[in-house]
């Protein structure tokens, strides 16, 4: 089924699954906040097929979330490395990975890995949402506002 | 292209995607999070094709991120409502509408809604990531450490 192009939406959230918020592309940038670089690894990792991987990976570069570069070990692969703009989806994926971890495994089942800090060795705590004077704020304490 | 369950993955990102994360899947969520509960409205609000819709609402039915309920009207329809599990994607849905605002807007653009604290009517601060001593974190603070 061919989608409708949200790149227009007035919507934030439209616009942010848009240019992301694809099954294998949010998979792919899983791989790169853990440090997946190369076509291959990648290819490895996911049991994606090469045409479909090859189309995301140039999606992604033109929505400058990835940029290619040379391998870092000077051979002569290239290597996918999230921009700033990817970079800053760091939150999305601590979100999904929250989730994740809150609710999809059972008692006695552990996840294979766990975001610390990197300074302490300790898991991270969970992602807040605080109003502007500092208060933690829970989804019942929100709303959304639309502009007149 | 069939994809394989990830649903027995050790990795929680690939657990939640797995359950949530489908294109279209996490646009019926950001309509429910904006107070959208019947088949007719979000087939209207995303020009989904009625088919694709019914088996999305069905499987979010059976993994219980929906409820099914009574109109909460009286009248006949069925509505679908966030369970708790649904209502703990909050901070998914606000990673994403904030990466959107933050980077896929041009200056002097506008998203057509702002989330904000009830209370105050005022809009919420960027998420943020501690560590367990309250520390803020950033990406590059961080690392995901594998299970031995």
């Amino acid at each position: 089924v061919k989608r409708k192009s949200l790149e227009g939406s007035p919507c934030a959230i439209a616009r942010a699954l848009d240019t992301i918020g694809d099954w294998w592309t949010l998979l792919i940038l899983r791989d790169a906040f853990e440090g997946i670089a190369r076509f291959n690894e990648f290819q490895k990792s996911l049991a994606i097929p090469k045409n479909i991987l090859s189309v995301r990976l140039k999606a992604l570069v033109e929505r400058e979330i990835f940029a290619v570069t040379p391998a870092s070990d000077g051979s002569s692969y290239q290597e996918y490395v999230l921009t700033d703009l990817g970079k800053d989806l760091f939150h999305v994926m601590v979100a999904l990975r929250q989730w994740g971890e809150r609710n999809l495994f059972d008692e006695g089942e552990v996840p294979n890995a766990t975001l610390v800090d990197r300074a302490r060795g300790r898991p991270v705590a969970a992602l807040q949402l605080l109003a502007d004077n500092g208060k933690a704020l829970e989804l019942d304490d929100t709303l959304v506002a639309y502009s007149k």
